[in-house]
Protein backbone atom coordinates (compact mmCIF):
# COMPACT_ATOMS: atom_id res chain seq x y z
CA UNK A 1 0.00 0.00 0.00
CA UNK A 2 1.22 3.54 -0.32
CA UNK A 3 2.04 5.49 2.35
CA UNK A 4 1.37 8.81 0.33
CA UNK A 5 -1.80 10.70 1.28
CA UNK A 6 -3.74 10.38 -2.13
CA UNK A 7 -5.67 13.24 -3.57
CA UNK A 8 -7.52 14.12 -6.52
CA UNK A 9 -6.95 12.33 -9.73
CA UNK A 10 -5.89 9.18 -7.62
CA UNK A 11 -7.14 5.79 -8.04
CA UNK A 12 -8.55 3.87 -5.30
CA UNK A 13 -6.11 0.76 -4.23
CA UNK A 14 -7.52 -2.91 -4.97
CA UNK A 15 -9.42 -4.10 -1.84
CA UNK A 16 -6.99 -6.41 0.11
CA UNK A 17 -8.86 -10.10 0.90
CA UNK A 18 -9.25 -10.73 4.81
CA UNK A 19 -8.72 -6.92 5.98
CA UNK A 20 -10.54 -3.97 6.92
CA UNK A 21 -10.04 -0.65 4.42
CA UNK A 22 -8.50 2.35 7.07
CA UNK A 23 -8.93 5.53 5.78
CA UNK A 24 -6.93 7.43 7.65
CA UNK A 25 -4.49 11.40 7.90
CA UNK A 26 -1.19 10.09 9.40
CA UNK A 27 -1.24 13.06 11.60
CA UNK A 28 -4.90 13.22 12.46
CA UNK A 29 -5.50 12.58 16.40
CA UNK A 30 -8.95 11.11 15.65
CA UNK A 31 -7.68 8.57 13.05
CA UNK A 32 -4.85 7.69 15.91
CA UNK A 33 -7.70 6.54 18.53
CA UNK A 34 -9.11 4.19 15.86
CA UNK A 35 -5.64 3.22 15.02
CA UNK A 36 -4.39 1.97 18.62
CA UNK A 37 -7.68 -0.01 18.96
CA UNK A 38 -6.75 -1.95 15.41
CA UNK A 39 -3.41 -2.11 17.16
CA UNK A 40 -4.42 -3.50 20.38
CA UNK A 41 -7.15 -6.25 18.93
CA UNK A 42 -4.26 -7.70 16.13
CA UNK A 43 -7.20 -6.65 13.98
CA UNK A 44 -6.16 -6.99 9.95
CA UNK A 45 -6.39 -3.98 8.15
CA UNK A 46 -5.14 -1.59 5.28
CA UNK A 47 -4.51 1.82 5.67
CA UNK A 48 -5.55 4.21 2.48
CA UNK A 49 -4.17 7.63 3.72
CA UNK A 50 -6.90 10.47 2.34
CA UNK A 51 -5.32 13.98 1.69
CA UNK A 52 -7.81 15.75 3.37
CA UNK A 53 -6.98 19.71 1.87
CA UNK A 54 -8.15 17.98 -2.31
CA UNK A 55 -9.79 14.66 -1.42
CA UNK A 56 -10.17 12.10 -4.00
CA UNK A 57 -13.16 12.00 -6.51
CA UNK A 58 -13.45 8.32 -6.16
CA UNK A 59 -13.58 9.16 -1.61
CA UNK A 60 -16.44 11.64 -2.20
CA UNK A 61 -17.79 9.40 -4.77
CA UNK A 62 -18.32 6.25 -2.50
CA UNK A 63 -18.72 8.23 0.79
CA UNK A 64 -19.93 11.80 0.23
CA UNK A 65 -19.34 12.90 3.90
CA UNK A 66 -15.44 11.95 3.41
CA UNK A 67 -14.76 12.10 6.68
CA UNK A 68 -11.60 10.15 8.15
CA UNK A 69 -11.32 8.07 10.32
CA UNK A 70 -13.83 5.74 8.42
CA UNK A 71 -13.76 2.02 8.31
CA UNK A 72 -15.07 0.51 4.98
CA UNK A 73 -16.83 -2.44 6.71
CA UNK A 74 -19.13 -4.90 4.77
CA UNK A 75 -19.61 -2.01 2.03
CA UNK A 76 -20.85 0.31 5.10
CA UNK A 77 -18.66 3.85 5.76
CA UNK A 78 -18.60 4.05 9.23
CA UNK A 79 -17.13 7.28 11.08
CA UNK A 80 -16.85 8.64 14.69
CA UNK A 81 -13.82 7.91 16.14
CA UNK A 82 -15.54 6.88 19.63
CA UNK A 83 -18.27 4.95 17.94
CA UNK A 84 -15.71 3.31 15.94
CA UNK A 85 -13.78 2.36 18.89
CA UNK A 86 -17.02 1.21 20.39
CA UNK A 87 -18.18 -1.24 17.44
CA UNK A 88 -14.25 -2.65 16.70
CA UNK A 89 -14.42 -3.69 20.54
CA UNK A 90 -17.64 -5.38 19.94
CA UNK A 91 -16.57 -7.57 16.72
CA UNK A 92 -13.57 -8.18 18.08
CA UNK A 93 -13.69 -8.71 21.88
CA UNK A 94 -9.92 -9.72 22.42
CA UNK A 95 -8.71 -8.13 24.33
CA UNK A 96 -11.56 -6.45 26.01
CA UNK A 97 -10.60 -2.75 26.33
CA UNK A 98 -13.78 -1.40 28.69
CA UNK A 99 -13.45 -2.38 32.60
CA UNK A 100 -16.96 -2.92 33.79
CA UNK A 101 -20.38 -0.84 32.52
CA UNK A 102 -20.26 1.41 35.18
CA UNK A 103 -16.49 1.84 34.54
CA UNK A 104 -17.02 2.36 30.87
CA UNK A 105 -19.58 5.07 31.29
CA UNK A 106 -17.54 6.92 33.83
CA UNK A 107 -14.70 6.53 31.54
CA UNK A 108 -16.89 8.05 28.82
CA UNK A 109 -17.89 10.69 30.65
CA UNK A 110 -13.97 11.41 31.76
CA UNK A 111 -12.82 11.12 28.14
CA UNK A 112 -15.81 13.76 26.83
CA UNK A 113 -14.66 16.24 29.00
CA UNK A 114 -11.03 15.60 28.08
CA UNK A 115 -11.61 16.99 24.91
CA UNK A 116 -11.50 20.40 26.58
CA UNK A 117 -7.41 20.15 26.68
CA UNK A 118 -7.82 18.91 22.86
CA UNK A 119 -9.48 22.46 22.00
CA UNK A 120 -7.65 24.17 24.27
CA UNK A 121 -4.53 22.51 22.72
CA UNK A 122 -5.48 23.49 19.28
CA UNK A 123 -6.70 26.88 20.17
CA UNK A 124 -2.66 27.23 21.43
CA UNK A 125 -1.51 26.28 18.21
CA UNK A 126 -3.15 26.84 15.36
CA UNK A 127 -5.34 29.35 15.93
CA UNK A 128 -3.28 32.40 17.56
CA UNK A 129 -0.45 33.75 15.28
CA UNK A 130 1.86 33.44 18.11
CA UNK A 131 1.62 30.81 21.45
CA UNK A 132 -0.02 32.88 24.32
CA UNK A 133 1.35 32.94 27.40
CA UNK A 134 -2.82 33.25 28.97
CA UNK A 135 -3.89 30.02 26.08
CA UNK A 136 -1.04 27.95 27.64
CA UNK A 137 -1.61 28.70 31.16
CA UNK A 138 -5.21 27.83 30.45
CA UNK A 139 -4.17 24.54 28.92
CA UNK A 140 -1.81 23.41 32.01
CA UNK A 141 -5.07 24.16 34.16
CA UNK A 142 -7.08 21.45 32.45
CA UNK A 143 -4.81 19.22 32.77
CA UNK A 144 -4.48 19.53 36.16
CA UNK A 145 -7.93 18.13 36.64
CA UNK A 146 -6.68 15.14 34.18
CA UNK A 147 -3.78 14.25 36.72
CA UNK A 148 -5.64 14.94 39.64
CA UNK A 149 -8.46 11.81 37.57
CA UNK A 150 -5.22 9.68 37.54
CA UNK A 151 -3.80 10.48 40.78
CA UNK A 152 -7.10 9.63 42.46
CA UNK A 153 -7.82 5.76 39.86
CA UNK A 154 -4.45 5.49 41.86
CA UNK A 155 -3.56 2.84 39.20
CA UNK A 156 -0.49 2.62 36.82
CA UNK A 157 -3.24 3.29 33.87
CA UNK A 158 -6.57 5.16 33.32
CA UNK A 159 -7.76 1.44 32.76
CA UNK A 160 -5.79 -0.38 35.33
CA UNK A 161 -2.73 -2.08 34.89
CA UNK A 162 -3.01 -2.36 31.49
CA UNK A 163 -3.45 0.05 28.84
CA UNK A 164 -7.75 0.10 28.30
CA UNK A 165 -9.94 2.26 26.28
CA UNK A 166 -9.76 5.42 28.05
CA UNK A 167 -6.13 5.24 27.50
CA UNK A 168 -6.40 4.82 23.98
CA UNK A 169 -8.88 6.95 23.89
CA UNK A 170 -7.05 10.80 25.34
CA UNK A 171 -3.26 9.66 24.16
CA UNK A 172 -3.36 11.26 20.80
CA UNK A 173 -2.89 14.70 22.83
CA UNK A 174 -0.37 14.15 25.07
CA UNK A 175 2.12 12.21 21.75
CA UNK A 176 0.86 16.68 20.61
CA UNK A 177 1.38 18.21 23.88
CA UNK A 178 4.88 17.25 23.59
CA UNK A 179 5.03 19.19 20.46
CA UNK A 180 4.72 22.22 22.05
CA UNK A 181 8.58 22.96 23.27
CA UNK A 182 9.72 22.37 19.57
CA UNK A 183 7.03 24.36 18.58
CA UNK A 184 7.80 27.44 20.36
CA UNK A 185 11.34 26.84 19.99
CA UNK A 186 11.63 25.84 23.96
CA UNK A 187 9.96 29.18 24.97
CA UNK A 188 6.87 26.73 26.69
CA UNK A 189 6.80 23.29 27.60
CA UNK A 190 4.14 21.58 29.69
CA UNK A 191 5.77 21.13 33.06
CA UNK A 192 5.07 17.45 32.90
CA UNK A 193 7.97 16.41 35.32
CA UNK A 194 7.10 19.20 37.47
CA UNK A 195 3.48 19.59 38.16
CA UNK A 196 2.10 16.82 36.51
CA UNK A 197 3.90 13.71 38.02
CA UNK A 198 1.32 11.06 37.69
CA UNK A 199 0.84 11.72 33.35
CA UNK A 200 4.79 11.97 33.19
CA UNK A 201 4.89 8.18 35.04
CA UNK A 202 1.71 7.32 32.43
CA UNK A 203 3.43 9.09 29.47
CA UNK A 204 6.40 6.66 29.69
CA UNK A 205 4.74 3.63 30.41
CA UNK A 206 2.28 4.25 27.38
CA UNK A 207 5.00 5.08 25.42
CA UNK A 208 6.33 0.96 25.84
CA UNK A 209 3.00 -0.46 25.42
CA UNK A 210 3.09 -1.99 21.98
CA UNK A 211 -0.36 -0.41 20.19
CA UNK A 212 1.37 2.96 21.23
CA UNK A 213 4.84 2.38 19.97
CA UNK A 214 3.91 1.33 16.68
CA UNK A 215 2.08 4.44 15.48
CA UNK A 216 4.60 7.07 17.71
CA UNK A 217 5.28 10.24 15.83
CA UNK A 218 8.05 12.54 17.54
CA UNK A 219 7.58 15.89 18.87
CA UNK A 220 9.95 17.09 15.75
CA UNK A 221 7.56 15.75 13.81
CA UNK A 222 4.41 16.96 14.61
CA UNK A 223 5.71 20.24 15.40
CA UNK A 224 7.02 20.43 12.04
CA UNK A 225 3.58 19.01 10.93
CA UNK A 226 1.93 21.82 12.97
CA UNK A 227 4.45 24.24 11.55
CA UNK A 228 3.77 23.54 7.65
CA UNK A 229 0.01 23.26 8.39
CA UNK A 230 -0.10 26.74 9.90
CA UNK A 231 1.98 27.84 6.92
CA UNK A 232 -0.43 26.48 4.46
CA UNK A 233 2.02 24.23 2.90
CA UNK A 234 2.05 20.23 2.20
CA UNK A 235 2.03 18.64 5.53
CA UNK A 236 0.55 15.26 5.40
CA UNK A 237 3.53 13.40 3.84
CA UNK A 238 6.03 14.75 6.06
CA UNK A 239 7.12 11.45 7.56
CA UNK A 240 7.70 9.64 4.06
CA UNK A 241 10.32 12.25 3.35
CA UNK B 1 -42.30 11.41 45.03
CA UNK B 2 -42.83 15.53 44.14
CA UNK B 3 -43.64 15.65 40.45
CA UNK B 4 -42.67 19.49 41.06
CA UNK B 5 -39.37 20.91 39.97
CA UNK B 6 -36.97 21.58 42.81
CA UNK B 7 -35.24 24.62 43.60
CA UNK B 8 -32.81 26.22 45.89
CA UNK B 9 -34.19 25.90 49.58
CA UNK B 10 -35.13 22.52 48.84
CA UNK B 11 -34.18 19.17 50.75
CA UNK B 12 -33.70 16.03 48.51
CA UNK B 13 -36.32 13.58 48.75
CA UNK B 14 -35.51 9.94 50.73
CA UNK B 15 -33.72 7.45 48.65
CA UNK B 16 -36.05 4.70 47.75
CA UNK B 17 -34.97 1.13 48.16
CA UNK B 18 -34.03 -0.74 45.03
CA UNK B 19 -35.34 1.75 42.57
CA UNK B 20 -32.43 4.29 40.46
CA UNK B 21 -32.69 7.41 41.53
CA UNK B 22 -33.56 9.62 37.96
CA UNK B 23 -33.00 13.51 37.65
CA UNK B 24 -35.06 15.25 35.51
CA UNK B 25 -36.49 18.32 34.09
CA UNK B 26 -39.88 17.71 32.08
CA UNK B 27 -39.43 19.23 29.43
CA UNK B 28 -35.86 18.51 28.42
CA UNK B 29 -35.60 16.10 25.26
CA UNK B 30 -32.48 14.53 26.37
CA UNK B 31 -34.21 13.25 29.49
CA UNK B 32 -36.78 12.19 27.66
CA UNK B 33 -34.87 9.44 25.79
CA UNK B 34 -33.19 8.27 29.28
CA UNK B 35 -37.14 8.07 30.69
CA UNK B 36 -38.20 5.70 27.27
CA UNK B 37 -35.63 3.36 27.80
CA UNK B 38 -36.35 3.24 31.67
CA UNK B 39 -39.67 2.72 30.17
CA UNK B 40 -38.87 0.41 27.89
CA UNK B 41 -36.51 -1.82 29.83
CA UNK B 42 -39.33 -1.67 33.00
CA UNK B 43 -36.69 -0.36 34.88
CA UNK B 44 -37.32 0.88 38.77
CA UNK B 45 -36.87 4.30 38.82
CA UNK B 46 -37.97 7.34 40.96
CA UNK B 47 -37.86 10.85 39.34
CA UNK B 48 -36.31 13.77 41.15
CA UNK B 49 -37.09 17.26 39.22
CA UNK B 50 -34.60 19.89 39.27
CA UNK B 51 -35.56 23.39 38.21
CA UNK B 52 -33.10 24.24 36.04
CA UNK B 53 -33.58 27.72 36.30
CA UNK B 54 -32.50 27.98 40.49
CA UNK B 55 -31.04 24.66 40.53
CA UNK B 56 -31.07 23.48 44.22
CA UNK B 57 -27.62 23.65 46.89
CA UNK B 58 -28.26 20.30 47.96
CA UNK B 59 -28.16 19.08 43.75
CA UNK B 60 -24.86 21.19 42.96
CA UNK B 61 -22.88 19.93 46.30
CA UNK B 62 -23.50 16.38 45.01
CA UNK B 63 -23.29 16.92 41.45
CA UNK B 64 -21.30 19.96 40.60
CA UNK B 65 -22.25 19.45 36.80
CA UNK B 66 -25.46 20.05 37.70
CA UNK B 67 -26.56 18.52 34.71
CA UNK B 68 -29.75 16.50 33.88
CA UNK B 69 -30.36 14.00 32.68
CA UNK B 70 -28.46 11.96 35.50
CA UNK B 71 -28.93 9.12 36.90
CA UNK B 72 -26.94 8.14 40.75
CA UNK B 73 -26.00 4.47 40.23
CA UNK B 74 -23.82 3.13 43.10
CA UNK B 75 -23.34 6.46 44.03
CA UNK B 76 -22.04 7.80 41.08
CA UNK B 77 -23.74 10.59 39.06
CA UNK B 78 -23.92 9.55 35.56
CA UNK B 79 -25.04 12.24 32.82
CA UNK B 80 -25.52 12.24 28.79
CA UNK B 81 -28.60 10.74 27.22
CA UNK B 82 -26.64 8.71 24.80
CA UNK B 83 -24.63 7.35 27.06
CA UNK B 84 -26.84 6.76 29.55
CA UNK B 85 -28.95 4.80 27.26
CA UNK B 86 -26.45 2.40 26.11
CA UNK B 87 -25.15 2.12 29.98
CA UNK B 88 -29.09 1.02 30.71
CA UNK B 89 -28.78 -1.53 27.90
CA UNK B 90 -25.92 -2.81 29.17
CA UNK B 91 -27.09 -3.60 32.71
CA UNK B 92 -30.79 -4.44 31.86
CA UNK B 93 -29.88 -6.45 28.57
CA UNK B 94 -33.83 -7.19 28.65
CA UNK B 95 -35.75 -6.08 25.48
CA UNK B 96 -32.28 -5.74 23.68
CA UNK B 97 -32.77 -1.89 22.35
CA UNK B 98 -29.83 -1.96 19.58
CA UNK B 99 -29.51 -4.59 17.07
CA UNK B 100 -26.67 -5.92 15.21
CA UNK B 101 -23.37 -4.34 16.18
CA UNK B 102 -23.01 -2.83 12.40
CA UNK B 103 -26.75 -1.80 12.70
CA UNK B 104 -25.91 -0.19 16.18
CA UNK B 105 -22.67 2.04 14.81
CA UNK B 106 -25.23 2.86 11.78
CA UNK B 107 -27.51 4.00 13.96
CA UNK B 108 -25.38 6.17 16.25
CA UNK B 109 -24.45 7.86 13.46
CA UNK B 110 -27.99 8.06 12.01
CA UNK B 111 -28.80 9.68 15.55
CA UNK B 112 -25.74 11.66 15.40
CA UNK B 113 -27.01 13.49 12.06
CA UNK B 114 -29.82 13.68 13.35
CA UNK B 115 -29.00 16.15 15.93
CA UNK B 116 -29.63 18.80 13.01
CA UNK B 117 -33.18 18.87 13.56
CA UNK B 118 -32.77 19.02 17.02
CA UNK B 119 -30.68 22.14 16.36
CA UNK B 120 -32.90 23.96 13.63
CA UNK B 121 -36.24 23.10 15.56
CA UNK B 122 -34.36 25.20 18.64
CA UNK B 123 -33.11 27.94 16.27
CA UNK B 124 -36.75 28.20 15.15
CA UNK B 125 -38.69 28.27 18.03
CA UNK B 126 -36.16 29.93 20.84
CA UNK B 127 -33.64 32.05 18.90
CA UNK B 128 -35.62 34.14 16.90
CA UNK B 129 -38.30 37.03 18.36
CA UNK B 130 -40.69 35.35 15.05
CA UNK B 131 -41.05 32.55 13.53
CA UNK B 132 -38.98 32.81 10.08
CA UNK B 133 -39.86 31.47 6.78
CA UNK B 134 -36.58 30.32 6.01
CA UNK B 135 -35.74 28.57 9.18
CA UNK B 136 -38.77 26.96 8.73
CA UNK B 137 -38.18 25.79 5.27
CA UNK B 138 -34.60 24.68 6.82
CA UNK B 139 -36.36 22.67 9.16
CA UNK B 140 -38.75 20.54 6.38
CA UNK B 141 -35.54 20.38 4.36
CA UNK B 142 -33.32 18.35 7.08
CA UNK B 143 -36.72 16.23 8.03
CA UNK B 144 -37.17 15.10 4.56
CA UNK B 145 -33.23 13.46 4.92
CA UNK B 146 -34.67 11.56 7.89
CA UNK B 147 -38.35 10.36 6.12
CA UNK B 148 -35.65 9.07 3.20
CA UNK B 149 -33.71 7.61 5.81
CA UNK B 150 -37.09 5.12 7.06
CA UNK B 151 -38.63 5.02 3.66
CA UNK B 152 -34.90 3.17 2.39
CA UNK B 153 -35.56 1.14 5.67
CA UNK B 154 -38.98 -0.20 4.56
CA UNK B 155 -39.94 -1.23 8.13
CA UNK B 156 -42.28 0.22 10.67
CA UNK B 157 -40.10 1.60 12.93
CA UNK B 158 -36.31 2.85 12.66
CA UNK B 159 -35.29 -0.24 14.18
CA UNK B 160 -37.34 -2.86 13.13
CA UNK B 161 -40.70 -3.93 13.98
CA UNK B 162 -40.84 -2.35 16.89
CA UNK B 163 -39.21 0.54 18.38
CA UNK B 164 -35.49 0.78 18.98
CA UNK B 165 -33.27 2.65 20.50
CA UNK B 166 -32.60 4.34 17.43
CA UNK B 167 -36.54 5.20 17.27
CA UNK B 168 -36.49 6.13 20.95
CA UNK B 169 -33.43 8.43 20.84
CA UNK B 170 -35.07 10.71 18.31
CA UNK B 171 -38.85 10.31 19.32
CA UNK B 172 -38.38 13.43 21.50
CA UNK B 173 -37.88 16.00 18.80
CA UNK B 174 -41.03 14.94 16.87
CA UNK B 175 -42.97 15.16 20.09
CA UNK B 176 -42.29 19.32 20.05
CA UNK B 177 -42.23 19.13 15.97
CA UNK B 178 -46.04 19.08 16.38
CA UNK B 179 -45.99 21.96 19.14
CA UNK B 180 -44.89 24.35 15.77
CA UNK B 181 -48.56 24.68 14.83
CA UNK B 182 -50.12 25.71 18.09
CA UNK B 183 -46.64 27.64 19.08
CA UNK B 184 -47.37 29.66 15.77
CA UNK B 185 -51.07 30.19 16.12
CA UNK B 186 -51.54 27.59 12.86
CA UNK B 187 -49.34 30.21 10.68
CA UNK B 188 -46.94 27.17 10.50
CA UNK B 189 -47.20 23.29 10.50
CA UNK B 190 -44.32 20.46 9.61
CA UNK B 191 -46.10 18.99 6.57
CA UNK B 192 -46.10 15.45 7.89
CA UNK B 193 -48.90 14.07 5.56
CA UNK B 194 -47.95 15.71 2.60
CA UNK B 195 -44.91 15.26 2.29
CA UNK B 196 -43.68 12.95 5.23
CA UNK B 197 -45.49 10.38 4.78
CA UNK B 198 -43.50 7.67 6.25
CA UNK B 199 -42.59 9.83 8.87
CA UNK B 200 -46.38 10.74 9.89
CA UNK B 201 -46.86 6.63 9.93
CA UNK B 202 -44.02 6.17 12.72
CA UNK B 203 -45.41 8.80 14.40
CA UNK B 204 -48.67 7.48 14.75
CA UNK B 205 -47.27 3.89 15.58
CA UNK B 206 -44.51 5.54 18.25
CA UNK B 207 -47.42 7.24 20.22
CA UNK B 208 -49.37 4.14 20.95
CA UNK B 209 -46.24 2.01 22.54
CA UNK B 210 -46.60 1.62 25.57
CA UNK B 211 -43.07 3.23 26.79
CA UNK B 212 -43.61 6.23 24.54
CA UNK B 213 -47.43 7.25 25.48
CA UNK B 214 -46.81 7.53 28.92
CA UNK B 215 -44.28 9.74 29.04
CA UNK B 216 -46.31 11.59 26.20
CA UNK B 217 -46.97 16.01 26.26
CA UNK B 218 -49.35 17.14 24.16
CA UNK B 219 -48.60 19.95 21.10
CA UNK B 220 -50.66 22.30 23.14
CA UNK B 221 -48.77 21.44 26.47
CA UNK B 222 -45.13 21.95 24.60
CA UNK B 223 -46.15 25.54 22.85
CA UNK B 224 -47.12 26.80 26.23
CA UNK B 225 -43.52 25.55 27.54
CA UNK B 226 -42.07 27.16 24.56
CA UNK B 227 -43.89 30.25 25.36
CA UNK B 228 -43.47 30.89 28.67
CA UNK B 229 -39.76 30.00 28.28
CA UNK B 230 -39.26 32.68 26.01
CA UNK B 231 -41.47 34.97 28.01
CA UNK B 232 -38.96 34.24 30.72
CA UNK B 233 -41.69 32.65 32.62
CA UNK B 234 -42.11 29.60 35.19
CA UNK B 235 -42.49 26.74 32.56
CA UNK B 236 -41.44 23.91 34.41
CA UNK B 237 -44.22 23.15 36.20
CA UNK B 238 -47.11 23.45 33.86
CA UNK B 239 -48.04 19.61 33.66
CA UNK B 240 -48.83 19.67 37.48
CA UNK B 241 -51.38 23.09 37.15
Amino acid sequence: MSSKHLAKGSVEPPAVPNSLRFYSMRFCPYVQRVKLVLNAKGTPHDTVFIDLSDKPEWYLEKYPAGKVPALNYDGKFLSESLLLADFLDEIYPEPPLWNSPLQKILDKIFIESFGKVGSLFYKLIMTTTEVEKANFDELVVSLKSVEDELAQRGTKFFGGTSPKMVDYMIWPWFERLDAIEPYTKGKYAIPFNEQLKHLAKWKASMISDKAVASYYVTPEKHAEHFTKRKAGLPAFDILNE
